[in-house]
């Protein structure tokens, strides 16, 4: 072994000992993390977080578009606007029916954003003594 | 009672009839929602959300700053920025030990954002038959 070899591979065995925890979990993959980026990105507004908490707050996690604009101080294009960021970042699914839109929650999506939250101590509490 | 009267308090009615379903939880507040809109500002980009997933698949929840930068295609003062965007924004802690930064989840920042994701199905799981 040459002289070049040996102090690379001590020192690789020394700082794994002193500086690296084991991964205990298959961190985010880069395409998964595009998309949720563009669903988090839609929660960074406080009027969307709000409409998607008074949404889900509601019988069934729907509302009718005339219960949303009431606790607002903003206009009613303004709220409709915010709705349609939400809808396009797949959070809400919306529909019309009769004189009102209608707006719902997407558990399944609130899921996927609330699961990249979750610490490993969270994920694997059957491993917790 | 007038024609004019007449026909608003039936309409009313009629809304209040098919258009609302009752509150069944108190939606977010306004100040609780300029607040959790910053840490979900900070999670609205791919790197800082795989940074952030990264950290938290080590065990402990915790990774040195050595095992943070392998796996990005952008130069570690970026990196370096967003993990201190990560930072300010009260989801990750940081501290030097030695040659190396260490950066660990917090679980209780991440619960506040997560409990917001919950529909109110998860919310309540007791009143489900």
């Amino acid at each position: 072994m040459s002289k070049w070899e040996l102090p690379l591979v001590e020192r690789g065995e020394a700082e794994a000992a002193v500086c690296c925890s084991p991964m205990v979990r298959e961190p985010l993959d880069e395409d998964s993390a595009v998309d949720l980026a563009k669903m988090f990105k839609a929660l960074s507004d406080p009027v969307r977080l709000r409409l998607l908490s008074l949404i889900a707050s509601h019988e069934g996690g729907e509302a009718c578009v005339c219960d949303l604009t009431g606790p607002f101080d903003v206009s009613q294009p303004t709220i409709s606007h915010h709705l349609k960021v939400l809808r396009d970042a797949g959070l809400v699914g919306s529909e019309r029916r009769g004189t009102w839109v209608y707006y719902w929650v997407l558990p399944a999506a609130l899921a996927r954003l609330s699961s990249l939250l979750r610490t490993p101590a969270d994920a694997v509490p059957a491993e917790t003594p």
